[in-house]
């Protein structure tokens, strides 16, 4: 069943790819319009069969049924406001921003018909390159709406993700950027901090377990540092809570507390146990 | 080429077991003896074939040219001392500990013929389940000597490790606990206290980036305890490095300061890079 007629997205690299890939895959729309910056990206993707036609200018987002912003966030904030002269409202506008405040607040302010969305299927890597139809199965996707959006919008963008196998679950921004900075952002920034203080001349010691710790320092600076930016009071309220937990245990080592370390590593291998692997 | 008669092991854990296969498949011994202190491992590693014999008591490791102590920091440093009235100065003790000072000191001690050595090959699993014959193919294997060992000692030692697939370099044990303090010990503590910040109600939301960021949280608690405690001068100042790089990074966020932020971010992301995937 065809969701939309038109579907547009903006930004094709790994997540605005693997949307296109998906929605040809599922037949969502009849036509998935591709947007981007530069032409390689916008060739590559065609190559690849993310996107039907691809154009470098937001105007070929006219007509649109869904309109996808999946670029960084800061780029994000920077397009919301130039789109209302360019979608009606008809076109039910959706991101895929890592972080939701301020996505929120603007598109509030832009009288888009808007409903912002995380899905949690990243990685480390960029581009359309890696982009693949079916990394949102069975994926989780975050659904949050600005205060004056209507039930039957939220409905139907829950559908949209549901279609490419997702669920999907509705929060308000700043419930979001909480729960975020914790999982998301704040071991961002411990990695990045990790190999900070290594010394370069360490790392040829390091084995899987300094890799996986610090595989997520590998994903775009420039990225990350707009996401930080702009959840920058959760960001530094859980990096507050991680010192008081770190704290804890340096205490327990330096005191060389045997019993109360054991139980701290104890409780918090049984938190991670609860996670999948 | 049968490089000793016969081997023996005592602990036939992940990397226990995997030594008993590995030396086997390789046909570095006539005869592979396996102790441990539970019967069911000593039947499991028979099972898998990773020993010839097993045993529940260290007398088992009489006459054995080799003998390698594959438990955990603090059962090492339990069993050096009762070891030279079972093995000869003819046997090569070695061990696979991941923390080297206490143990190197407990071993000029004793009056064997002790190497050290770390194969850094591990996993967050552990039990003679996990154990396969080729985790050391293309590995690094750390070799710690006492000061007195003699050089022929270690060369025999570090072709014991190249004849099961993994290069050697030799260093000594405060380099080696420095080092393993920042690749290692630090990684495992700061994924314990990223667990331990977060909210259990938030865990459903993880995605691959905190998942991977706290795999080695999964690691056994008490294992780790011992570790942390042997090393805890390295391990502290290590922490006291990582606090530093943190709360440079901390502060970035905190005054919005873009560049620099991206520049630190960058920097890291370049270091992450460095090391393989």
């Amino acid at each position: 069943m065809k969701l939309f007629k038109k579907i547009a997205i903006i930004g094709v690299g790994l997540i605005g790819g693997s949307l296109g890939l998906a929605i040809k895959k599922k037949q969502l729309a009849d036509t998935v319009i591709g947007i981007g910056h530069r032409q390689a990206s916008i060739d590559q993707a065609l190559r690849r069969g993310a996107i039907d036609q691809g154009c470098l200018d937001i105007e070929a987002a006219q007509g649109a049924g869904l309109l996808i912003l999946a670029t960084p966030v800061d780029k994000i904030l920077g397009l919301i406001p130039r789109l209302f002269k360019i979608v009606s409202s008809e076109c039910m506008v959706i991101d895929v921003g890592s972080t939701k405040s301020e996505i929120v607040k603007a598109a509030e302010k832009s009288g888009l018909t808007f409903i912002g969305c995380h899905p949690l299927a990243g990685m480390e890597k960029r581009g359309v390159a890696y982009a693949k139809d079916d990394i949102f199965e069975n994926s989780l996707c975050l659904v949050v709406a600005p205060m004056k959006a209507k039930r039957t919008d939220i409905e139907r963008v829950r559908e949209f993700w549901k279609k490419l196998g997702a669920k999907t679950e509705v929060m308000d921004a700043c419930m979001h950027d909480r729960i975020l900075s914790f999982v998301s952002h704040l071991p961002h920034v411990v990695a990045y901090s990790l190999m900070d203080c290594i010394k370069p001349s360490y790392l040829k010691f390091a084995a899987s377990g300094l890799k996986d710790t610090t595989r997520i320092g590998l994903s775009d600076p420039l990225l990350w540092r707009d996401i930080f930016l702009t959840n920058r009071k959760e960001l530094l309220t859980s990096i507050k809570d991680f010192k008081a937990s770190l704290n804890r245990v340096e205490l327990l080592i330096r005191n060389n507390q045997s019993k109360a370390l054991a139980a701290y590593l104890s409780k918090s291998r049984n938190k991670r146990n609860a996670i999948a692997h």
